[in-house]
Formats: C-alpha cells, structure tokens, sequence
C-alpha cells in the first residue's frame, strides 16, 4: 500500500499576508530529508489583503490564496476543498500572517476569530480520527476554535496572543523558540518558531523537532 | 572591525517569474547555520512578467522585483542599487527564472541576452576585487557576460541551455545535482539545483556545498 502523505497548509507566500517562506520551507525541508511525502493546499479565497513586504504598506490590489501559495509549492499545490482526510496520515500548518488572516479571521478579529470553514472542515476531519497535527509560529490560535476548550498549545512567550488563546479556552504554554509543546491528549504539537526566532537557523531548531514529533506519530497510521 | 556579510541578490518570489524560493531560503539557512551574516538585495525594476504559479499561465498584472523579493527576505531587504560592494565579502545569485527573466534577458534573447546594469555593476564590482561569487541553477547563464570569455561554469546537464553558455563564450561543465564547480582562475562557484533536483533534500545537497565553498573563500576578505 502506498504511504500517506502529510497535508501542509498554506495561507499565501510572504510572513505579512500569507505563509511565512522560511518557516513553510523548514517544513518541507525536514519532511523529505525523512524521506516523508508531503502534499502542499490551500483555500481557493482572496487574501485578506496585500502587504507591499518592502514597506510594511497595504497594496491596492487583491491576490487568491491558493495562487499564491502555489509560488510557495513550485506550483505543486492542491485545491484544500479538494483534499481527502483519508489520503493524509498528519498535517502540519506553517505560520506566517496568512494563518491570522486567510485561514482565520484573529488578525481582525482576535477572541471573536472563525477559521476558515474549508480549513476547519479538513483540519476537524483529521482530528477526529486522532492523526498527529502540528501547527507553527501564530498559527496555533487557530487551536481552541479547532480542537476545543481545553487544547494545550504553545505561540512562544507573547502575552498578548496567549490571552487570547485563554480568552477561547485554550490553555496557552510559554515555550522557548528551540523547543515545542505537545498536547498528548489531543495528539497536537505546536512550536513559537517566528513569534521568537531572531533567525532562520533558529526557527529551524523548534521546526525540525515538531516535523519530528509529526513523523514519530505518523507509524501509526502508515501502511 | 565589523565582519563582512555576504551579499544574495534576489529576483522576484517565485520560481517561474522570480527567485526560487527553496533555494534561496536554503542559502540563507547554510549561511546562517555557520554564523555568516547576509544581506539580501534586488534591482529595483519591474518583472519581466507576472506567471500564475497554480496554472502556469501569464496574469495581466505587473510587480516590483525589489517588492516581491522582500517577501523572501521577510522585509530585509536593499535597493541593490543602494549596495556598496565593499560592504560585502561574497555574493551568491539564487536560480529562479527571475535570473533569467528580471536580472538578465536570457529568457526571451538567448545568447543576445544582456545582464539588468545595476547587477552587472555590482557583481563585476565585488569580481574585481576578487571577491568569491556563487550562482544558483540558471543563474549561471548570466556568467559568461559578467566574467567574461572563458569562464567555467555548471547549469547542470541540459545541453541547450550550455550550448547558450558556450555561444556567449563561457565554457560549460556537466555536473550532477549534488555536486558544484569551481572556476579557480575567477573565483566563481556553481550548481544545478533545480536544473536537476528532484526534491527539496536533493537541491540542498548541492546548495550546502556551494555555500561551504563560498563561506571558505571569505576567510580573505573578513577581518
């Protein structure tokens, strides 16, 4: 039986809009040095907004998600609505603004955030037959709203964003940017990566240990 | 006395319209994973044209080289033409089609090509001083007109894009993905990457070596 793949959620191309690079990259990366498969998708939805990333500036201009994001895959990238849980034994989210703005609505909204119902649809589906999710840098707000009150995760140290992770019913964890929290229970492990890392080699550290753990807790569902 | 960084030009974000973006993230983490410092930089003009990563297909829009280059260095960027070479210790060209389609016009003149100014100025510049210069999968192309008749250089295997080479006078050399060559006369280093990579692991292999040739070459110029 062929292996399964694991689901990587994009939200765009660029830290300010959409998927941060390094981070998705580090993903990627660290998957196939493992020799695990991964299958980059996105929502088919317009970005929230554009940043001009030289200026810190919105553009007067829209882009779709998936596009996008299809700049991060070389173009190798599917539909998320298209995407089958079955086919999948884990999924990883990389951070980035995009996960805050294009696959949920905290940017604008914080403890009144919705995900993405695609997202959720997927993300849910995955959940409830218990396959390993790991969610990187901001993207673990999206946490409460997915996996229910009480989900143990960890955004770094930001006091901010982690009472607002409190304020859904999640129960934040402070956590340096080279380690990573798992929530046994729910079989979810979350690393700070950028809402930390003063470098790419430093969110390379918290990443390759979360691919890690999303690897270990892969066998149980490869065939 | 302050050491030297080195220098990565970028060409846009994205493989078929600017800079590809594992390699370049790559040639950050190896530069940062050994302490070496880098300053990333692009030609303030537009892009050649915008591709739609999903479909392959042109969009009727048009962006910045500098701006979408920001994306890839999460805002950290230069006007290149603001970038002094004495600043620099070595430069490293990302591949991409951005090398071929915005820094030079190999894309659309072949042989005729000619080299954006405000790159060729700089790199030449950091060359006269003899400072290490390494070119990424298709950005070698760019080297016969940059370096001169005589130049060796790797694009890989494909034998029309080395035959371009060898038109303009550069002397072409096949090299597997994991591998690299040296120009010792010049000073110039190149691998194929994405000329040849299959995945993501394998580009890295070559594009670690690369940067360990590059970092081993600034012992001369950092003090």
């Amino acid at each position: 039986m062929e292996k399964k793949k694991v689901a990587v959620i994009l939200s765009g191309c660029g830290v300010y809009d959409g998927s941060e690079i390094y981070e998705s990259t580090l993903v990627m990366l660290a998957l196939d040095k493992a020799g695990v498969a991964y299958q980059c998708m996105a929502p088919n939805v317009e970005q929230l907004h554009v940043i001009n990333h030289l200026t810190g500036e919105e553009m007067q201009e829209k882009r779709n998600v998936l596009v996008e994001s299809a700049r991060l895959a070389r173009g190798e990238i599917i539909d998320l609505a298209d995407a089958n849980p079955d086919d999948y034994a884990g999924l990883i989210f990389p951070g980035g603004f995009g996960a805050a703005k294009n696959l949920s609505s905290f940017a604008v909204a914080g403890a009144d955030m919705v995900v993405n119902p695609t997202v959720a649809n997927f993300t849910q589906s995955m959940h409830m037959m218990n396959k390993i999710i790991g969610l990187v840098c901001i993207a673990p707000v999206m946490a409460p709203l997915l996996f229910g009150e009480g989900v143990k995760c960890t955004i770094g140290t930001d006091k901010d964003t982690a009472a607002v992770i409190s304020a859904m019913g999640g129960k934040h964890q402070d956590c340096p940017v080279e380690d990573f929290y798992v929530d046994e229970e729910r079989n979810i492990v979350t690393t700070p990566a950028y809402m930390l890392a003063g470098s790419i080699s430093q969110a390379a550290i918290g990443i390759d240990k979360l691919v890690g753990v999303v690897i270990a807790r892969l066998r149980f569902y490869v065939i």
